[in-house]
Parts: C-alpha cells; sequence; structure tokens
C-alpha cells in the first residue's frame, strides 16, 4: 500500500513526522508537505505562480520526501498528479498541531489537502491532535493506523473523507471513540490596531474562541469529553433541504 | 442598507465596480476587498502576519472603500468587524471574472468571502459571470439587485448562502432562472515542468475541464443552457447520511 503523507504545519514539524513513522509500519510512505508553515490556507491552490518542489531528507527517515513552496492542496495534487511515479492508495494530513473541529475545517490546510485527495478519488483522512501545548503525537499516530485499517476493510463512497480529531491524552486516558457531527464553534474575532515603526497602520486578527454549549453528538462535545472525534465529511455544499423553498421565490431575469 | 462587497479579483477588478454600482442604487456600499488577485485563495485566512487596510478611491464613487493586504474572507471579516462603523445589512461577493461551479466552490475566493459573511450571519450572495473572454458584467449587475431584494422579502437560514452565476449574454438571450445543485466539475490536472533561468525546475499547475455529462437540476447544466443557476450552499460538510455506517465499523482506541 503506497500512502501520501501531508500536513499543514510544513514538512519539518513533529505532526508529520509521527503519522509517517506510524504508517511506514503498514504501507509505503511518501512525504509530500508544504516547506513552511501554512496553517490557515484553507482550500487554497496555487494558479497565478509556480511551485517549487524539492526533494528533502525527512528527518531520520529514508522516505520519498518533498518540500512543495504551494499550498496543502497544492501538495496532494502534485504529489499525485507530478511527483510521486507509483500509484497511491491513501491519502492522510496531519497530524495538526490543534483542533479542526465544527466550522475550523472551512479554514484548515490539514482538512482541505484530506479534501483534495478524496476529490481527486483516494480514500482520504484528515488528523487533528486537539491541543496546542505539550503535544502528545504518538497515541494519535497509532490511532491513524487504526483508520487506514479501517479504511481498507470498509469502503466510503469517493466524494466522503474523515475528519478525525484526537485529544491531547495517554491512551489510557481516552474513553473511546465517537463517530460525531460538525459541532458548532464560533470565534469572537477582534481586529487589532497597531503602528508600524514608520507609522502605518496594521491589524491583527485576534479574539477567542466564543465558549458555547457543546451538544452532545457533536465533535467539539467528544473531544471536550476526551473521546476521539471522527466526522464523515464531503464536499458537495448544496444545501438541498431548501432547493424547493428557493424555487417559491419566483425569481426572474 | 448598507451593504459589504468584495470580490476576489481586487479591488480594481472591473467585476466589482460593476457590482458596487448596481448596489448603490439600493442602499449605502461599501467596498473592502483584496489589492490584488486572489483568486483560488479558496477559505484561506490571515493568522501569521499582520494585515494592511488602505482606504482607496474607487473608481469615479465616493463609496468607501479599503484595499486590503489579505484574502477574500479576511476582507469580510475585517470589513465588519474592524473597519466599517455602521451595521452591516448584506454581504456580495463579486462579480467574479469566471464562474464558480460545482467544486469550483471550494477553491473560490469569491464563494468563500460570501460563506465567511454567512458565517458571522450575515445574509450573503456570492455572484459569478460564467466567462473568461468578452465579458458583460452589467446584466449580472442589474440581476444583484433583484436577488438582493428577495433576500430581503425572503428569509433564507443564518447558516446559507446563495452561490449565484450568470451566463456571460445578452438579457434578452437569457431562458431564465434555475435553482439549481452543485454539479460535478472536474479538471484533468497536469504539472508543467519547467526549467528557471538557473536551471533549477519548477512547475506550473496546468490541465483543462474535463467534459462530461451536466446533469439536469445542476448548476452546470443550467449555465451550459444560458440560465441563471443559483444554488443555495451551506458550510456544514457532515456527511450525516454515512454516520450511523462509520458507527458500524466498530473502530476501537
Amino acid at each position: 500500500m503506497n500512502i501520501l503523507v501531508t500536513n499543514d504545519d510544513g514538512i519539518f514539524a513533529p505532526g508529520i513526522y509521527s503519522l509517517a513513522c506510524a504508517l511506514s509500519k503498514i504501507g509505503k510512505v511518501y512525504v509530500v508537505a508544504p516547506n513552511r508553515q501554512r496553517s490557515a490556507t484553507g482550500h487554497a491552490i496555487t494558479m497565478h505562480e509556480p511551485i517549487r518542489a524539492e526533494k528533502v531528507k525527512f528527518f531520520d527517515k529514508d522516505f520519498d520526501a518533498w518540500a512543495v513552496s504551494g499550498t496543502p492542496a497544492d501538495c496532494v495534487k502534485i504529489g499525485i498528479q507530478g511527483l510521486i511515479k507509483e500509484k497511491i492508495d491513501m491519502v492522510f494530513s496531519g497530524i495538526n498541531k490543534g483542533p479542526n473541529l465544527g466550522t475550523d475545517v472551512l479554514y484548515s490546510g490539514t482538512v482541505s489537502a484530506a479534501i483534495e485527495g478524496a476529490i481527486l478519488g483516494y480514500p482520504s483522512v484528515a488528523i487533528s491532535l486537539a491541543s496546542f501545548r505539550n503535544l502528545y503525537y504518538d497515541g494519535a499516530a497509532e490511532f491513524s493506523i487504526q483508520i487506514a485499517k479501517k479504511l481498507i476493510e470498509n469502503e466510503l463512497p469517493l466524494d466522503t473523507l474523515l475528519n478525525v480529531n484526537v485529544p491531547n491524552c495517554r491512551k489510557e486516558e481516552i474513553q473511546g471513540v465517537h463517530i460525531s457531527t460538525l459541532g458548532a464553534r464560533k470565534y469572537n474575532n477582534t481586529f487589532i490596531e497597531r503602528k508600524d515603526p514608520w507609522g502605518e497602520t496594521y491589524f491583527w486578527l485576534g479574539g477567542e474562541l466564543v465558549d458555547e454549549k457543546k451538544e452532545e453528538g457533536t465533535d467539539t462535545y467528544s473531544i471536550e469529553n476526551n473521546y476521539i472525534a471522527i466526522t464523515p465529511i464531503h464536499f458537495d455544499l448544496t444545501r438541498f433541504d431548501l432547493i424547493e423553498k428557493v424555487k417559491g421565490w419566483d425569481i426572474q431575469v
């Protein structure tokens, strides 16, 4: 089995190392990842400038690995359609530093890379560790092996991928596995206004998560209660249940 | 009524000028748009560097207008949460140069800006002109007035926005309005490999649309047949119908 591994924290982030090492126990790993931090790039792709892809040494491993100047979605495209000569069987993206829950998935480069894998027709998984401090990647990495095995045994529709969030704790502290929906996740954004050394104004996007009730069944609830949250997601944004309603608006040219 | 207008082709693109002028007939227009071409940025946001927002003269108009160094989604965030002091009633993004049909919406900065508007709780519309050549924006711009009026008369759920694609032809050639689903839209990507003047390899994302059957009821079908396509879309990617199935996989920690 050939597995493409990517992420959005960059090719030299510890999360992708843990993930690639774990998956190398069950298949041949190819690493194609951004050459720098590319968090919050969403599903951006690079159309208007060239992309560089440099073959690199991946830590202490002999995996084929490329550091790419583009986005996570670019990495999956160029990995499968340009760099790797073998047939890929599966795409894994992560392990992300920090959760990708609820509406986070729209902004997440990690999830977008897995969505790109699904668009191209490959079983795809995004995996994130739900903390920003004292990260313990190895538990999530071990769990990725199980996910890969389940994806071989059980087929998902081609337009569907798995978004996995793992609590940042020891295996014995994890309460179990939930198959969850995406929860609500709102940020109270503030733009902090500052002056640069030349007196010109600039802004930083700041703000914090609004603490709200986490409904049972959602990924936010699962993570809060130390469960692994697995959410099947797809990329058809059509709001089917409103088609008839909007037809009733009788919009004319 | 206060209307925020943005796009992904940049603040000095002709499409946003047509849109802003049309909407100024029914409300006060605020323009907050990228200071350069930002197509295919998806739902990227700028978290890891500062954002500049420069007040600019918008063509021959007196609209309040800012050219922003960030992405289209940034423009909506910083417009509503930082720059504009009045209460915004509606967000319009466009008029995009080129269609945003089917899976295009995932990559589109234009659509992502409207999604951001919906995330923040505002009635939001993305509008695109379905051609890259000999663009005739004024018809689509006039049509945006009708969409805005319908959105006032008829409420959409807060998590839903409208993705509108307009055929690039004279009003009398348009066959009507379809409320459509997102169609399939596949690209046969190829990465063109070249050498730079110093002998180093670089790649360009190339390739073309795969011509496939356009199913009746989809936006791709509507546009092909010279209908305006309006698709209600949302941003909950959960594949609800597969939750129970994946529960049956019995994944253990």
